[in-house]
């Protein structure tokens, strides 16, 4: 998906959710157990009831890598059951040497390797620019740099403060974005700044004004999607805003799509407010 | 496997040779193709050609993962054939917020899981704190910390200056090696440290004077065991050196294995002498 068609879906859909698909095969809804997939079987629910709402959808990668190969079958017949006018993300923070990356960007954008036909995937940026490389060399495909995460933990490393030849003092994300910027431009790179950060968030923005930003952290973690929408909308949408325990695991019961589709047009219909405000009314 | 354990073995085989499992589809041995399970088939003979020279293998996931579901059971076959006194390490280099990292953990640790045993698994700093404690709760098990890596990379992040309170200048590498001595011990966490980056060797032995270190980087990256060795080994070992083309590859015919034999007793030979003649001998 380029970034017009990306932008496109944000302003047709009046929305900018992204829904994760961290599906725990021990929170499934009981009655979905009898099925030949049990997680497949929620997930097509879930996308099904969201599908109108969201534009991007982002299995997270560990809970599927848990089950085994079963779990690989999952993510498969997961991201063939998306529809394509959505975009979506392997949230999968992987980043090796170069030879090495190479085979995790064929694994999630080769559909002749593992069977998975991913848009985009995280990357860790700690192993520099020969890790990221690899993944952009794919047309059409997208790399979602780390930049400031929303845990506890992007304080021990990514907030220290860099030494260098410039007067301008600057954070370790800070230097990442920067640096990255050098290697692709915003119709290939995104990166993935907190919720949590929202304080961060403008002068992340500043560094990288056209860049879409995949924000995690909204729900479950306490983000304020009020905040990350007044400092991160831009023009061309510019935001994927992510929330995925508070839409899977709305109700554990037989109505689990339905409360899951009630939790997304909650947030969708406040994005349709920021986006029909103006970036400029709201700023 | 306990810290004591691993120096054990070093000893008695005279070896810090680790042997990585970067084992390619497309480059195995054609008579090796009619096998049921091509990869698992020449991983075994790797492994039967060099479990008495190696204390540690290392299967690098991404060329697991990039075959999909059946990449994942050969990555299984070829764990559990994996002698029990040999240290096993999932090249993974994982990282993710809490409850994400859990999860991680529990597909390389757990074989209740994904079927998978390992001993260690080599995890990404970049996130802090909370996204490396999750590997460090299972008893028996180990980190195995990013550091200093082998790649050319490893100069955009790693090699910064941070500023700090304190007087003395560090670069980000150094930090993460005095910060995660605070989440653990020697006896649960070990850093990579490329064989290419040997000048700086001497100050990690010094940061961390216990720990063991996982080199990368000799053979096919053109790091030197001597160096490394002088610089790295202490009493209780303290090095796993990994090499994986120079071995694997030594040769695309029948004779693969005798071929790998060669290679891993070149190196085994080497380590045996500057383990012979004592760390303080050839310091």
């Amino acid at each position: 998906m380029t970034y017009k068609e990306l932008s496109s879906q944000i302003f047709n859909k009046k929305s900018y959710l992204c829904v994760g698909l961290d599906t725990d095969p021990h929170k499934l809804p009981p009655h979905l157990l009898k099925e030949p997939d049990p997680v497949f079987a929620f997930n097509q629910a879930i996308i099904d009831a969201t599908a109108d709402l969201a534009v991007a959808y982002k299995p997270n990668i560990a809970f599927y890598e848990a089950q085994g190969p079963r779990g690989w079958e999952s993510l498969q017949r997961t991201l063939e059951y998306i529809p394509a006018d959505c975009f979506t993300i392997a949230d999968a923070k992987r980043g090796d040497i170069g030879n090495t990356s190479s085979l995790y960007a064929r694994t999630f954008f080769d559909p002749d390797a593992a069977g998975l036909n991913f848009d985009s995937v995280t990357v860790a940026p700690y192993m520099g620019r020969d890790s990221v490389l690899p993944f952009l060399d794919y047309a059409g495909k997208w790399v979602i740099l780390l930049a400031l995460t929303s845990n506890s933990g992007s304080a021990d490393f990514q907030r220290q403060r860099i030494l260098t030849d410039s007067a301008r003092e600057q954070e370790l994300f800070e230097m990442v974005i920067k640096t990255a910027q050098t290697w692709a431009g915003p119709d290939k790179l995104m990166f993935v700044v907190g919720a949590t950060q929202a304080d961060e968030l403008s002068r992340i923005r500043e560094l990288a004004p056209d860049s879409f930003l995949l924000v995690p952290g909204v729900g479950a973690q306490g983000g304020s999607l009020a905040e990350v929408s007044r400092r991160g909308l831009t023009a061309a949408g510019g935001l994927l805003v992510n929330a995925s325990r508070s839409i899977l695991y709305a109700s554990g019961g037989t109505d689990f799509a339905d409360r899951a589709r009630a939790e997304a047009q909650l947030l969708q219909t406040e994005m349709a407010e920021y986006l029909d405000a103006g970036v400029l009314a709201i700023k």
